[in-house]
């Protein structure tokens, strides 16, 4: 996992200071899984998280039923192990009113909870018995196939998640990271048990397996119940001893599979996504993407928000993002607005990427970004949520974690001149135009060439 | 203002020691403006709310333009005072990295930020100016104008919040909390900038503002900043020295609209919402509703999410819900299915709220929904967004404020017999079903008399 990235592994336990009071420490167990925590003096409470560093990605295209299988043993995973049933695992959690939810993503998956300081033991347990014990019970395999579908129906009928969705695929092409994470309706009423089974098995093991936790944790009593929970399913070892690299971290050749892409609706508003070609994650530009970002689409105050809504009103929501992957990333521009508005807002919303490319942003402009950036980090901090995340994404995506310190003083080394270099290098990247609703292609003609 | 409940006005300090360490302070300035805080130790944080006792229920149907007005007030206060202009305002938080926004409510609005503890006198000084000195700008109130019919689009395309709105009035018929809160599109291209003026200096005064603040907060200094911000704008003083109350709180008899009202959508999903008279926010029994709510519908170990998802495998979105106001409520059960499966879905539910009432919970669930509740509420006190809207309803909607303890005393009070009892009550009530999707009212005959 990650061996591409600096990553100490082999070491048997690293600790380091991190933000404020609170103290990072990173251990690897014999079969090569990562345990890393951070304790929160006062707090009362942790978030745990266990990532298995497997996505909608890695699903092979070629098998029947493959795609949307990541999700689909997600989902699976609350059903049943050979000692807990599913309601069992719903009363451990609801019991305590902890938060226990999941998360499929493109790179990795990720089962959570939130509890009260007492109950982490409990969460590290039953998490640790779903992510290796789960039976997938062929009916119980069934009951969750409709839910799924219903969960795919819901993200159809939101139209700003069929945007997004579409503009990944015209983005980047057939590369992986352009396909849906929850697989297709097609796609999942063919999975079988037996297909999930064999990527359960093939996937989820040590040597992919990261836990984190953050708040009132004690380091050397999670790895211990860590420890309990795996070695009592034989996860104490793995075969292969020297993890080899999942991913490469070299930016991939995307060719993107359509300039306009457009699913018409009879609704109220178009749901416009500009996109183009990314950085990946462990691009050393980076942080001068969340400053390039924060200035054009991050707040009430950037370009976009100006532009398009508090000057001329033809949005509620609008606003850029950043989604970087090992291998590739999407940029995009986001607005709802009025179908007939969409060509103007389009224009609008291009007009400012290409202003930011020719004319740069002004000082003012980047010490504001630099504060938004800063303050956001640190009030994230304030809750344990936050920290858990952090440190998953650190070891799973980065190879590397960066304290607040360290990022605040990456922060301040951005310049001017490099927002304007990314600017520059960005918008000579070939565009896409995703719209769901009243909207034809031909509104978009001749804006993407 | 609440004044017919039980608030100790005329104090001038109240200090009461609340959950944990935290200490709750109360402040009413001689204008009548209540201010309540919560210090809680080590927080580097605050989050401050400013809210005004006027919601959309307070808005007269008779005058044009006047529904929604509450709302397109909110929207406008962001775009500037005498001092500040909309970019001056959205430059303030966002250079700081602070969060900053406002709800529109239908029995209150509230403007809140949530910063570093070294910018909260800032917060206090600009959302003060927002509230008391907005301009209300013609031109900015013809942008805004458009900003709100999109955000009224987004609303519209989404299926739930529409059934949502739909069962509203469905089941409290010509009752204002039955209206939706942002209005109309008509309503909204109908309202003047002279008439959202009049509804803000009419209600926008001492006696119905309450600020509240939790985190890292000084009450002294607090109140010391809030009181430069008011007296600045003459907000020194209200004419009304005895507060009046705004509104009863004895429930209000309500006439139900609709047995069934759908909304033909050719959409993947059906979203279906049955719905009742529920309790009023004193409700005594308001505690018991909760514990009612966690077994029905509260969790993934709730009869619904049993019944409906996990054993049929209909939903993937499956919940109750309890909305209660100051004289009048409802109670929900949603779910999101096929639209062949509606009907099924719909007597599934109906059912599971039968057997309630027939039936009872068990000791068992009991326990459990205590355990839910308790470990909830200890959870959510771990962030100061929390604690700052517990003081906010405490003072507004109940008239009085129960800490962790107290709220947790009466919640171990609840028998099975009061669960029951009241599931009994809410069995007999009319009900209503709201549904939007590719369903018609005959799916649903004969299930509502």
């Amino acid at each position: 996992m990650n061996s591409a990235v600096d990553l100490p592994l082999g070491l048997a336990d690293l600790a380091f200071a991190a933000s404020g009071d609170a103290l990072v420490r990173r251990t690897i167990l014999p079969s090569g899984v990562r345990i890393l925590s951070e304790h929160v003096p006062g707090s009362r409470s942790a978030t745990l998280g266990y990532w298995v560093a497997v996505g909608s990605r890695d699903e092979t295209e070629a098998v029947p039923g493959s795609l949307g299988s990541t999700h689909f043993l997600e989902h699976l995973l609350f059903k049943g192990t050979g000692t807990r049933t599913a309601l069992d695992i719903a009363v451990s959690f609801d019991s305590v009113g902890g938060e226990h939810n999941a998360m499929t993503a493109k790179e990795y998956t990720c089962y959570y909870a939130k509890v009260q300081d007492r109950d982490l033991p409990m969460a590290v347990e039953v998490i640790g018995d779903m992510l290796t014990s789960s039976v997938l019970d062929p009916t119980e395999f069934e009951n969750e196939r409709g839910v799924i579908l219903e969960e795919l129906s819901m993200a159809e009928d939101d139209p700003a998640d069929v945007a997004n969705d579409r503009l990944f695929t015209a983005v980047l092409g057939d590369h992986p990271l352009g396909r849906p994470i929850g697989g297709r309706p097609e796609t999942i009423r063919a999975a079988s048990r037996d297909a999930v089974w064999r990527h359960y098995r093939a996937n989820y093991r040590p040597r992919d397996l990261v836990i984190t936790a953050a708040g009132a944790v004690d380091h050397d009593v999670l790895v211990a119940g860590v420890q309990r929970a795996l070695d009592a399913a034989g996860w104490d070892r793995d075969e292969e001893a020297a993890p080899v690299a999942r991913r490469s971290t070299t930016p991939a050749t995307v060719q993107r599979s359509a300039g306009v892409v457009t699913v018409q609706r009879p609704i109220e508003q178009a749901n416009i996504i500009i996109g183009l070609p990314g950085i990946v994650a462990t691009d050393e530009r980076r942080t001068t993407m969340s400053v390039l970002n924060s200035v054009l689409g991050g707040g009430m105050s950037s370009r976009l928000f100006q532009e398009v809504r508090e000057k001329r009103g033809l949005a509620y929501s609008v606003y850029s993002f950043s989604g970087s992957y090992s291998d590739a990333g999407v940029y995009g521009l986001f607005a709802g607005c009025a179908p007939a508005k969409a060509r103007q807002v389009t224009e609008l919303m291009l007009a400012e990427l290409h202003r930011l490319a020719d004319g740069g942003v002004t000082p003012e402009e980047l010490r504001r970004a630099v504060g938004q950036l800063s303050g956001g980090a640190a009030l994230a901090l304030e809750d344990s949520d936050t920290r858990m995340s952090r440190l998953g994404r650190a070891e799973i995506s980065l190879g590397e974690f960066a304290d607040l310190d360290e990022s605040l003083r990456r922060l301040h080394l951005v310049t001017v001149d490099d927002v304007q270099e990314l600017a520059r290098d960005l918008a000579q990247r070939p565009v896409s135009v995703s719209a769901v609703g009243g909207v034809d292609d031909d509104v978009f003609a001749g804006l993407v060439s």
